[in-house]
């Protein structure tokens, strides 16, 4: 049985050819993984702004401007946002400005409308300005050359925003992997279906499912497949046309365990079975790599909360690696509310609660019962507790490691 | 000018009309808001059953066991998973069970099966176990008549688990809110354009169309509105059609804001226009209630930054309302890692890039430029960071509030 760190080395070491790239229109590529890095090829803004609706002005002529001694200036046009005042702001002269319209040349400022009285072709400007005030420089935002957005980050929406001031409407992302689902074990039946006695209803491919899409890829159901040889053999021949195939159940001491069995079979190079965390020891993982066709293969165990907890540190770091993402889970430090008891030197993944203090301490509590059955305990959570292999008896107030869900 | 707190409470009572309810299926419920408590109609799971590979047995049998004295037990029978044992286990017996196969009547234990050693009809147990030890109790996930998952959760991945597991193929949720999206200003060329001069591309409507969609709205593109009062009233009577219309630009004090005007003569009930915050102040809130048309009005400005700072600020919780959600966005306390100071008494959402130290301590600093046209700055962030209206100088290890992004 090899360490977690150890299983995780060796997934992140096979999942290293990346996804080919795709091009998408931008209104599609929020939530994918950018695959260059961009570059601003312009400044954003193009242009020196204003900030205010105002006017654009000189700031040396309104140095002893106040409230009672306002300062007069020649209103000479105006520039708006669209329509900039093609002339020169000279001394003595202001030109009315509105929010985003472009500073005209020679202006250095803008005083807001607000402290301002205009009247026939002359402003009343009744307090000074610095040099430059309300005016947003050319490049402020972003300046030409500089990398706005990292190749693998996933796109946020403000990152949409960021690109659309570019005018990059055809955006280069990771392909999304196809992910084949399979679940194994007779006692399984479709969540539609009656169980009867002994038969539970399939509650992990479901749940895959949505982690799957909520993680950005493309999962694929490949439904049940009983403990039949024949059956489990069909669906992971088909699962081995996919990029992973993750498969539930089958892979625990048990002699009715036929994945373990079938994989090697079809062509699976297992790379490891059982790993030393809890829940989720019997996970396995192999590597299918014939002629152009590499499938990372995951075995997770069948109980619901192994099942999640293994895909979480296991096929999520697979994917991100694929993809070339920067973004890792965000791990924490956090004080325990209560104590923890852990009587092996196995790697615990305890489902939890996080909240701050008005001082800014996060405090973590475990959810309650932390039976791998119990996905209602992962329902609940906002975190995973991560106990490492060498602690023993945590004492509440100890800080522990917490991975935001 | 209203504070925020007022102008926040102004859009939530003018919210309670929730969205009507559809029933969608199992695969398509991840990320919906869910419209009715769900109740567990039966215990899961429904039967004790095995949490290990091993054997049912009596746990009075073996208390003297050990690996030097293994107690010896008559193997009469196995329970698979789908396939119960239908016997009973006496007293000096013992039934092969599988992990999730159902504990047959009369065993009150299952000892794992590297813990013994199977010969012909007999099978030798190496230690004694505590009552009950392996066996997952019926309804130790989920009891029947408990409240599984309330009214206005949004379906996480588990969730969706959880419901599998109890057979709840058909979720009802609430719809979508329909958001109609419009951009106002004559300076906004569409991105995939090449802006002239003084021209700049639409940047914020880009952003707010990936915001509906991970927020789990519907959006719709209405495209941009130029200066043009028949162009604007035309864009907004189509948007008057969908339970919200978000309006970029057009709000603040320049002559040339004519959605201020144009929402008034379209029947738009303004409740709400310019807020104490900063960045966003010229925020504007109306309700649109004609006959069965309830239509939500809101009117942000045009700088990016303002825009998604007041859509989430405002937009989203009054979807949260419509919704009847009960996910809040998370607040917590952090310490600044360099002073801010704040020289007005609005409210004040900064953009910040939180963490933690080893000690659970959650620290915050600012992206760098604040200016309201630079969403590079939000694509950086995190989190916001809240300053209040009362606060003031703010040092290096003051608390404050953040808002997860």
């Amino acid at each position: 049985m090899i360490s977690f760190s150890e299983a995780l080395s060796i997934v992140i070491a096979n999942s290293t050819r990346a996804m080919p790239t795709e091009t998408v229109p931008l209104v599609l590529a929020a939530g994918r993984v950018l695959a260059n890095s961009v570059v601003a090829t312009e400044n954003i803004p193009p242009m020196p702004n204003s900030a205010m609706d105002g006017y654009a002005i000189h700031a040396e002529d309104v140095t002893t401007a106040s409230v009672d001694m306002p300062v007069a200036l020649q209103v000479i046009g105006e520039s708006a946002a669209g329509s900039p005042f093609p002339g020169v702001v000279g001394r003595g002269q202001a030109a009315r400005i509105m929010t985003g319209g472009i500073l005209p040349e020679g202006a250095n400022g803008v005083i807001e409308v607000e402290a301002t009285t205009e009247t026939d072709t002359t402003v009343l400007v009744r307090r000074a300005i610095r040099l430059w005030e309300s005016v947003r420089a050319a490049g402020e935002d972003i300046q030409e050359g500089a990398e706005v957005i990292p190749a693998g980050k996933r796109l946020t929406a403000a990152d949409v925003g960021v690109l659309a001031s570019l005018g990059i409407v055809n955006v280069p992302v990771r392909l999304k992997p196809i992910v084949g689902l399979l679940a194994t074990g007779n006692e399984l039946v479709e969540p539609f279906r009656t169980p009867s006695l002994g038969q539970i209803r399939n509650s992990s491919l479901p749940a895959l499912y949505a982690l799957c899409n909520s993680f950005g890829a493309e999962p694929i159901d490949l439904g049940i497949a009983g403990d039949d040889r024949d059956d489990l053999l069909e669906s992971i021949e088909q699962g081995l046309r996919y990029d992973l195939l993750v498969t539930t159940g089958g892979v625990s001491a048990g002699e009715y365990d036929l994945v373990q069995e079938v994989l090697p079979e079809l062509g699976v190079s297992i790379q490891f079975h059982q790993v030393n965390i809890r829940p989720g020891k019997p996970v396995m993982f192999g590597v299918y790599d014939v002629a152009d066709q590499r499938t990372l293969v995951f075995g997770l165990p069948g109980n619901p909360v192994s099942t999640v907890v293994t895909f979480q540190q296991f096929v999520l770091p697979a994917m991100r690696t694929m993809l070339g993402m920067t973004e890792q889970p965000m791990h924490m430090a956090a004080r325990l509310t209560s104590p923890i008891k852990k009587a092996d030197s196995k790697r615990h993944f305890i489902r939890g609660i996080f909240s701050t203090d008005e001082t800014g301490q996060l405090a973590v509590a475990t959810t309650g019962t932390q039976s791998s059955g119990a996905l209602s305990s992962v329902s609940k959570a906002n975190c995973l507790i991560i106990l490492p292999e060498n602690s023993g008896f945590h004492e509440s107030g100890d800080s522990v490691t917490i991975e935001f869900l």
